[in-house]
């Protein structure tokens, strides 16, 4: 055991090794995890995540770790925050839920669709609660098809992503989302009106292409998508300004605003995936206008918008639209909603956590770290098996290669990104690995002296995997 | 005001004037809700509704409302729970969140997984958590798909669910939902490979039909729909216990032994969507083997699972599935899941909430009270517009008629459950208008004196509205 047994702040004490097996076992044998690798898990089974306090998690034995992940892209303002703990069990108490089909509303709710309107860019004004990202995103192609046939363009339908995007698990986002990795052969998805183009990964862009001939191609592919289905059968685009679970990818300059301008131009709706982006991780709280110079029809987010601590997630769409979905109609309704739409704590939960972010200028402090964090770790590519460090503030990766110069990638049996993950995890840091990349999404709270931990035990990890690659013959000793 | 401006438990204080137009203008300017009615919300707006207590609720105004809906069929322990607010706000500080991709786990996920498990009927021993019942049976189609395409039946995608069905609201579970005022011309809804089979409604059925004869009727319907898409290539038979949003609908005595006999005979996976009648409102945990004697091979739940105190939906299948499913394979990853997946705060509130309902012994609440609520809504048959009152236990519904005899409905333009359901909370009762109907899914607490309650008022309300219609030439003077 590495780190002391007990939180101070949670009051929380590790458990005897009884109890975490008993822990072990109920979940190994009742709990089919997000993207369990079968044969893996009946072996392995879960570490317990246990506790938490700003940017350190705790497994159940009390071992400690620098979470270089924020829980998922999420827990901006770090673990153990006693305003939302406050904030959600107020509400729990004085109104714990009531729906808001039709015509009820609750006080959370409307308040967060208000300062919603307010951080979002330009005419954003009109918000749609759901529990997470993927609803987020279902809930726009549902709204975007009701809005084109609320105007007469009944066939407008198809929607068009990238390969690479990531927008959602539902049966249709889950069609949307485009990395190969996730369609499982065993899966089903949507095609007759989900389209994908090429991902806009500057890294893997062809040999001795430029940056600019990139966006170039990569915006008139997009073109001719459109033009081939029909700019009257194309309903929207959507795109994550950085790609997140694709691989923090991040387009090539001047990307986002010639998408922008082509889906004006074609009238398609231009959807901004900002389940990632949003809330600080870029330094703003919307990174489409801020940080890309865009205004987009439609922002999604979800994630940094509670930092994790509920579950919920919002579009936010413009006026324009608004204006279309709402003109009288005796018969407009929109049938569409969840139960938890707009349910109180988590709207609660919003509400505080983004008072939290403005009190502390959680944007602010990421402008001024987050440039450190990406110098920080700029600085492992003097190690010979990293090819790429990108992203942008607190949203990074780094692409682990078998040859920087021309790189190619080690053999899939290596699963080098878990490799080093798993040092990481030894040492006390929890980074994502996936495929060849490691994910890096710490808490927004993050110091500098935490980013020197943090890039230390990666640098570290990276060495003790080429020992372990070296001594298995997959690097030249 | 008809009530204390106070509420003693919460804290809550009444809003002035002012306050509630503020916040009735945020909520109209910002916040799209589900079911939107456009022409009628951008006159009206919403009633907040801002503390509850208990079986009652209280607008921002102060006024009080028996929740004759129990927030929308979920606060099944009701209103202000302090044992909830706790479990919320403990996990809140110990650990808010972490995800359980892969190969992480909480404590809280683990246990409400085991603890499913136990309380689900035989061989359902895995649980897939989302946020909801929409996004549970969402899930349900890809792990059904994916199951047989692991036992080697990639074919076997076929759908089958039932008019006034109601499974969620995604663009799959909307497809699903067979509710035809659900289905807006201005949606789009999946065809190819989901389809729909009539309605159980006995209340409903050809004139002159006994109820021996309307079920075998719709179990050949169902066994013809299967074999003219072919047994090999129907993959799900979807069904709620007693269809909820779709008219708290009992299906015919005998209808769900025979129609979960044709899918164990044909190789169709049978799937009990529990979201409203599970968690105690029919007296048991689960309604499928303990109040119709059937096993299904998976049971959706949501709703009750946490009393609607956080957003929590479960997909709990069987061995034999889990079986095919996890069979050795390198390549088996299950490619599904939500960031909130088992997330720790709400699966903290859902243990508790079963502990509270195992020590107060809800369910035995339930079936001891349950039956009086039904006798006294019977009462309300005398009057000459009741034409059907059905249900079980704590869901039930009035169907309002222009004529017993005939069952004819009302003009649509009377809207004559809106009607009633506007008497009601004029005079301090909520209750849910569904087109002609009028929903009651009451908190599990309700006293016999609060059934006393709903039903006068209810019956106060029904009068004054034969009142209004007959003033209106409507109804015979």
């Amino acid at each position: 055991m590495t780190a002391s047994t007990a939180v101070p702040a949670t009051g929380f004490q590790a458990l005897n090794r009884n109890d975490v097996q008993e822990i072990w076992r109920k979940d190994h044998d009742h709990f089919l995890h997000p993207w369990t690798h079968f044969d893996s898990f009946k072996k392995d089974g879960s570490l317990i995540m246990a506790a938490a306090e700003g940017a350190y998690v705790y497994d159940a034995s009390g071992k400690r770790y620098l979470d270089g992940i924020g829980g998922l892209w999420c827990v901006n303002i770090g673990y153990g925050r006693r305003e939302i703990a406050e904030a959600i069990s107020r509400q729990a108490l004085q109104l714990a839920y009531f729906n808001p089909f039709v015509d009820t509303t609750n006080i959370p709710a409307a308040e967060l669709a208000a300062k919603l309107a307010e951080l979002a860019p330009g005419s954003l004004n009109h918000v749609f609660f759901t529990c997470g990202g993927s609803t987020a995103n279902d809930t726009a192609v549902r709204l975007i098809q009701y809005y084109q046939s609320r105007r007469g363009k009944r066939d407008k339908v198809h929607v068009i992503c990238r390969r690479d995007g990531y927008h959602g698990s539902t049966y249709l986002t889950g069609s949307m989302s485009g990395k190969p990795a996730d369609r499982s052969p065993n899966l089903h998805f949507i095609t007759d009106f989900v389209h994908h183009v090429s991902s806009p990964n500057v890294y893997r862009r062809p040999e001795g292409m430029s940056e600019e001939a990139f966006c170039d191609q990569l915006v008139a592919e997009l073109e001719a998508k459109i033009l081939e289905l029909g700019a009257d059968k194309v309903a929207a685009f959507f795109a994550e300004p950085v790609l997140g679970a694709g691989g923090v990818i991040v387009p090539p300059k001047g990307y986002h605003q010639k998408t922008r301008e082509l889906c004006r131009k074609l009238d398609v709706i231009y959807v901004s995936d900002e389940v990632v982006t949003g809330f600080g991780r870029l330094g703003h709280f919307f990174a489409s206008k801020d940080v890309f110079g865009i205004e987009p029809d439609i922002i999604i987010c979800a994630k940094g918008l509670t930092s994790g601590y509920q579950p919920l997630g919002a579009c936010i769409y413009s006026d324009a639209i608004h204006e279309v979905i709402s003109a009288p109609d005796p018969d407009g309704w929109f049938t569409n909603g969840y139960t938890y739409s707009g349910h109180p704590i988590a709207c609660a939960a919003g509400l505080a956590n983004i008072e939290l972010m403005e009190r502390e200028d959680l944007c602010g402090h990421v402008r001024e770290v987050g440039p450190y964090l990406m110098q920080q770790l700029n600085t492992l590519r003097d190690l010979p098996i990293v090819g790429d460090v990108r992203g942008h503030h607190f949203m990074m990766c780094v692409e682990n290669v078998a040859d920087p110069a021309t790189k190619e990638l080690f053999p899939d049996e290596v699963n080098i990104g878990k490799r080093i993950a798993d040092h990481c995890e030894r040492l006390g840091l929890i980074v994502r690995p996936i495929g060849a990349l490691n994910i890096i999404s710490p808490p927004l709270v993050l110091t500098r002296a935490q980013v020197d931990e943090l890039v230390g035990i990666l640098r570290q990890s990276i060495e003790a995997t080429m020992k372990d690659l070296k001594a298995e013959g997959f690097m030249k000793a």
